[in-house]
């Protein structure tokens, strides 16, 4: 297991975390200040200030990604089907043009969620063939970029409208039908807050293997949590053995980075500096 | 499947569905005037009146139980175990008394939630642990008392405070460990609103078979969830498929109730009466 002690090399910061606090050159700008050496920007905020604008930020910066967020949101009906596809391989092009190792998954959950205007249904069998579906044809295009996609299971709780694939091991399952032979090109992005409460992780983490876990975030899980969406923790603030957690993981000699992610009105409301500063400190202390 | 649209001889009332409009005898007054003919009471209801007064209001207003809620948050320090063993012991004592067909588990997350003033643990392996031995020891009492304890597996969101078991696959394999010969007095309470996310869901359900599914709970799964605990949805509102959960359960030959419990800030702010013609309504037409 790796020592995060000393220093925070291996910090890299999703910039969901910061988002109501600036835009994507700001949140660069308070990282490299910070020392801080890799980020997993989203979509909307590249987006927001062009994504050649993005792309000369953070080459400048010196900064590597540690993911892209987000691709996927699958089921869809046929009206919005095609819309999807492309939208996911724009979602390819960008996380290569910014040098991310992976893209990350949000798989969706309910058509009438994942891609909004979709006929309503609940017809959950159907949403998780649609997922498969969607990921195999979207596999093809991430390869010929170069680009690994890393499913991300999502806490159960968001099954309807975010993702229907809930647990490491559905993730997993998904990447033996798709990827049998192991070519590679698919993977998980495992993120704490979505798996802790899971009693088959460690085997799960143990089955995923070294070239299959492409991205590892953390957070921490509140008690009470107020709010489905935006009441994560710090690390440290919550229940989550996140040493246990991240030994399973780095057992398998996973060596990239560990990411924050953290979507919290309560820490939306703080400086960047005092986000920043606190992820820091647990990350050397807590993580 | 059974046919439901023709009455509501099947339906129960579990009790919390109308907590804050009235006392366990007012719920139970109610009940016999909407032709109701069973509900599944909680504790806290059954002290507030009194033990015998709500043996008698049962037996007089002639109502079965479908279910006794709840015995369970076996996780706890040292100092607090021998309490929480006399406290389940009394929980199945009190669901005899009232001529219940099962005792519900909530099994209990993290100790200081489980049994609060325990001290503070982050391991839940151990919880896990916890939980198998305090459903060990309690199922003696219990078939000592022909009082069969029904684990109901909640929520993954509920994991760390209320209930450390949150698949049914989980709930089966600790039936399997602590009663490998199938002796019985141990099976399992499905509640729609806790499982119904699971991809293994029906695969599981067929594994549990008839004599293991002691009581079956529905409500609905809204979007958005305002509330952690207190936004479950009216039958019918939400996203969950229960004609096809309740296919599959009834195919297993379950015969008993099919229980109604919503806990709701939104359906407790209105009359018990438009509570309960709602509950019997949907139950007839979505259910």
């Amino acid at each position: 297991m790796r020592d995060l002690s000393a220093d925070h090399a291996l910090l890299s910061l999703n910039t969901a975390t910061v988002r109501k606090q600036g835009d994507l050159l700001a949140i660069v700008e308070a990282c490299s200040r910070h020392g801080i050496r890799a980020i997993s920007p989203w979509r909307d905020q590249v987006a927001a200030v062009g994504l050649d604008r993005a792309v000369r930020a953070v080459k400048d910066a010196g900064l590597r990604l540690s993911g892209y967020c987000r691709g996927g949101m699958f089921p869809a009906d046929g009206a919005h089907r095609e819309a999807a596809r492309d939208d996911n391989r724009r979602a390819v092009d960008e996380a290569a043009a910014l040098g991310s190792p992976c893209l990350v998954l949000v798989v969706g959950g309910l058509p009438q969620f994942s891609r909004p205007g979709s006929a309503p249904s609940k017809d959950l069998p159907a949403a998780h063939a649609a997922v498969e579906d969607g990921i195999a044809e979207l596999l093809e295009y991430g390869r010929a970029a170069n680009m690994p996609l890393a499913i991300e299971p999502l806490h159960p709780m968001y099954a309807a409208d975010r993702a229907c694939v809930n647990t490491l091991k559905h993730a997993l399952d998904l990447c033996d039908r798709l990827d049998p032979a192991r070519q590679g090109g698919l993977g998980v992005a495992l993120d704490v807050y979505h798996v802790w409460w899971d009693p088959e992780l460690s085997a799960q983490i143990l089955r995923c293997g070294r070239e299959r876990m492409l991205a590892y975030h953390v957070c921490d899980w509140l008690v009470p949590t107020r709010d489905l969406l935006l009441d994560r923790g710090m690390m440290g603030d919550g229940v989550i053995d996140l040493r246990r957690i991240r030994g399973e993981v780095e057992a398998l000699g996973f060596a990239g980075f560990v990411e924050v992610e953290i979507f919290s009105n309560d820490w939306w409301s703080r400086s960047m500096d005092e986000v920043i500063e606190t992820c820091i400190a647990r990350h050397r202390t807590v993580v």
